[in-house]
């Protein structure tokens, strides 16, 4: 089957320039979408991030400081890089739920392969933007290091990084809620909606303090 | 003189693959830095409105909502230019800044044009990010007639680019506050603060409708 998106040369988004993403989030095609948006603005806070790890408080900042920042770099350079993969994997996934819609349902046996279809494209649409929530609240947390202890004059890209973090993880949610609502496996359902639920109160709780 | 960021062959970040631009960001230069974070988020988010006003509802969209449809898809598409505009102009803006900050101020004659140059410079710092707040905050305004009159499926998408425009907005706003601290010129300042808050508050009214 070929998808829309194989029209274009590129297999991955991060291999896109900005004003090609642009062009690509702005047609009607229905990927990529809100999810690919919210992994790719995750990723952008992310690397903010990971610069002002870079630059030190002060010449004389503590040793367990610099420890701390060096510590939150390591972490949140992966983190990037896994925020772009869940960029192409969020168009994937939305993918295999359209072309699942579109399976026949002609004979009975049509309709049951094409229902366990839906139901395996809509599981993994829904674990896709769940580990893109995972990943912006990880990110949010090292947050709190690079916010403490990197440059205060940083301290407005820090200010970008967490809204830009905030807005991409509640984005992710509110995508894996809307496929969860199509789901009719309650265990995976509800084991889903406690973890999406724990996530984002972990996100609230690092943002109030 | 030569700054950091023209070592590199793009002359603006919409020409960068996301890979390139997260790697930019990521580097300790303190270009490009929040403020372009935020008008490229602003540009995926206005982008993502974008996507849906080419959705209609259903086929028997009113003929007046596919008008209004019509006009908010007339308007987004010059402010996801505007903002990729904003994001180069931003990271030009703080470059201006530092490179005012490093003038000499060995003469009482230097100094005085040395702090001319900053204050030159800060103003400049200031409309940038002030112009991004504006064109974010318009985009949003869009998004709730795209929210009304576009095709349900895409309300998440919709979700996803409000939640994202809101971060740019108010990344951008914080980015405006911080350079008017360093402004001398108390109308200049007056003014730009009042502007700041009205979009703010304009943006907040949307949200709560």
């Amino acid at each position: 089957m070929v998808e829309k998106q194989d029209l274009t040369p590129h297999s991955t988004f991060a291999d896109l320039t900005v004003a090609q993403l642009l062009a690509a989030l702005s047609s009607p095609d229905p990927t990529p979408g809100g999810g690919t948006a919210a992994a790719i603005a995750g990723a952008i806070g992310t690397s903010l991030l990971v610069m002002v790890t870079g630059l030190a408080k002060s010449r004389n900042n503590l040793a367990d400081e610099k420890a701390a920042l060096a510590k939150a770099r390591a972490a949140l350079g992966p983190i990037t890089s896994r925020l772009t993969e869940l960029a192409d994997a969020d168009a994937q996934a939305f993918n295999a739920v359209m072309a699942a819609y579109r399976l026949p349902k002609a004979t009975d046996e049509d309709k049951a392969a094409r229902t366990r279809s839906i139901q395996a494209a809509l599981r993994g649409a829904t674990t896709v933007p769940l580990e893109t929530l995972r990943a912006c609240v990880d990110a949010a947390a090292h947050g709190r290091v690079v916010a403490d202890y990197g440059n205060q004059s940083a301290a407005s890209d820090v200010g970008v990084a967490s809204g830009l973090l905030k807005a991409a993880a509640e984005g992710a949610a509110s995508n894996v809620r809307i496929n969860l609502g199509g789901l009719k496996d309650e265990a995976f359902t509800a084991a889903a909606e406690a973890e999406t639920a724990r996530l984002l109160a972990a996100l609230a709780d690092q943002d109030s303090r």
